[in-house]
């Protein structure tokens, strides 16, 4: 892509409500545009990167053999009615009359609308398990959103639901998904801890968050760094500084965002919502459920947190808009050449074809954060200097050198 | 995909208040489930439809330069009173106070929202023409909704602007826009009809429709079978039988479900929002806008209106849910084998396994309506039947022939 095409263009200052690096280098980068608080746009740039860690998530759902499908923002207010969740939830869910009077939400989750189709659809053992799952907005009446877009009244959400006819097979996916979610989160740059924790706002029970160290979180974790224990601070009842319980090193605790969370319900939702189907034997028994959560537009700002510098975002390769900032510094076919080839060997180009200076262009693609960047001058001669966005120092290569460099 | 592990299973019978083919079919094949009036989830099979038809959709609007992004559902008052939309869409608009008691309303359309993104990043002829689009739910708050998925109170649709900074540089945009709009419905196996129009509740201004003639239609247009001559009944001075007033041949009419419309609104945002930017000489000029719809969900239905029969639908190869519907009436090995190796060869494959009769696999083949059909039994020994899904005649092949005719 050209920049000179680019919408949007960058901007010298962030916004006057900008605390965390992310929220300050996304709205600078013209990554995401704020429509009202905790309402934001995914410009161009920013949609790539939603895409791009949309894609991974899907990938790692269909590996369990979830099937994605899509549910509907509008709720009746009937189906939460069952579950009371309707006045439980009435502080964070938006909830208004339509024009014929009818009590409608927007959807701040999903359990109800899949439960509802899932009893309607189901009736025996033989089409369990189920996993169904979901790339979607979801809303939240937040009284007041800060934060960029680590918490937001509109977000991204994957949400992935499973049923099942016994808890042992319950258990088992469980686990398969905290298997995939790990995968999800380091295939995405990120170092991710699974934390015991309560249900929050949503259910009581048995839960686990996905949690990333980052000083820009709201919630405090304490774990260990030899053993792969960890407990959100919110339930736990031991401290920094104690015996882990698992091997007995020292705890730690920190800041951190929570990047996902899975929830089993068991059979609450059979209860509530009548939800049966026959065993082998013939017999009646509940569908179990279990929800799993990754918030994706909250995933780009986590990745901003961890990955930057003073000067703008160093994105993993994986879900960065672009491999390659070429940047031309004389007006000249050469560069256009370049980038045609950059394009035609599958390397995603970002082309600084602008007329403004040297410095805005270094300026804008340490802002940007491409993994790597190609710049080519009369200096540069017949080779181009290559440096990758989290190091210091670039060198000469040719351009058959380069290649070779960006295809590893 | 095996059909034992398929979420949702087809339905013997159709919603009560289907009237049309297209509500009909998509309900018992299990393309779409109704949460409430005019509101649909998309089943796995029809949330594929859903992603073929917007990839067909998003190349063609890529071909044309244009960038894709994504708006917010939610808007807030004081951006579509700077139009006095806030009060004229006051009947179909989403309208309601947060926790907070700011007035908030859900997007029926984004002309106000990308307008607004644009006059603050836009100031100078450099970045324009610029053309921006997505793919995302709207919302109208319709007193009924009936239909399925013609006529929802959520629906997906891709909506496209494009800004420019003088009038010629618009229509050259607007005609070329023409030319996608037709190739994306054109592949989608849809003989399309560019009429002229009223610009509806959303503009006064010069647009035009593009229509499908179908019985299920709210419309009727008046158009020449002979050229390309199209009007909206509801505009037209002529009648059915009139001669055409651009090759004199006898007029038509008839009934058409409009699936997609554009509209020029020229300088009407840029007086109202004030976006301007400067041309060569430095003059301020006003941004022009103009906008373009295409409904995905309801081209979805538009297709199945016009492929079905009276067993159910006949999705066109590009946008069927799955290229072939393999249906083994033994459990063999044999069946597995095949359907692993169509897998292989990168064709799309349904493959229904299940334990029921003939009689109901057949039925089921016809209802969901994938382009070619499979057959492998003790009758058909080492061979294959073939069975286009509008053929009535099948043909016994060997694997190999079978491959050679799907690659195709």
């Amino acid at each position: 892509m050209r920049q000179s095409k680019l919408f949007a263009k960058t901007r010298n200052t962030a916004p006057k409500d900008a605390v965390s690096a992310s929220h300050k280098y996304l709205s600078q980068g013209g990554f995401v545009d704020m429509l009202m608080a905790g309402v934001y746009t995914y410009l161009p740039l920013g949609y790539r990167v939603i895409n791009n860690i949309s894609n991974i998530v899907r990938e790692e759902m269909n590996s369990t053999g979830a099937q994605e499908m899509l549910m509907p923002v509008l709720q009746p207010k009937n189906i939460w009615d069952e579950t009371g969740r309707w006045e439980s939830l009435r502080e964070v869910m938006y909830q208004f009359k339509d024009r014929s009077g009818k009590e409608t939400g927007l959807a701040a989750t999903h359990e109800e609308v899949i439960y509802d189709i899932v009893r309607r659809n189901i009736n025996s053992y033989k089409d369990l398990p189920l996993a169904v799952y979901q790339i979607q907005n979801k809303f939240r009446n937040e009284l007041r959103a800060k934060g960029g877009l680590i918490r937001g009244r509109e977000f991204m959400m994957k949400d992935l639901y499973s049923f099942h006819l016994s808890p042992e097979d319950l258990d088992d996916y469980y686990n398969q998904m905290i298997e995939a979610y790990k995968r999800a989160y380091n295939r995405c740059g990120l170092e991710v801890k699974v934390v015991e924790a309560s249900g929050g706002i949503f259910t009581k029970k048995y839960s686990h968050e996905f949690q990333i160290i980052s000083p820009a979180g709201e919630d405090t974790i304490i774990y260990c760094s030899k053993c792969d224990f960890a407990q959100n601070e919110e339930i736990s009842k031991l401290k920094a500084g104690d015996n882990c319980p698992k091997c007995e090193s020292v705890l730690e605790n920190g800041k951190s965002i929570e990047a996902g969370n899975i929830f089993q319900f068991g059979d609450q939702y059979a209860k509530d919502m009548k939800g049966y189907a026959t065993d082998k034997d013939g017999e009646k028994k509940p569908i179990l459920m279990a929800s799993y959560g990754i918030g994706i537009s909250r995933l780009v700002a986590t990745i901003a947190e961890v990955y930057h510098d003073d000067k703008g975002i160093i994105w993993p390769s994986s879900v960065a808009p672009f491999m390659v900032h070429l940047i031309s510094l004389n007006k000249n076919e050469a560069a256009d050449d370049i980038y045609e080839q950059l394009t035609n060997q599958g390397l995603e180009t970002l082309y600084d074809d602008r007329d403004i200076s040297a410095g805005e262009k270094f300026a804008d693609a340490d802002l940007i954060g491409l993994p790597y960047r190609l710049v080519i001058s009369s200096k540069t001669g017949d080779q181009i200097e290559v440096k990758a966005r989290n190091k210091d120092q670039g060198a000469l290569k040719s351009f058959k050198e380069v290649i070779d460099l960006l295809k590893k």
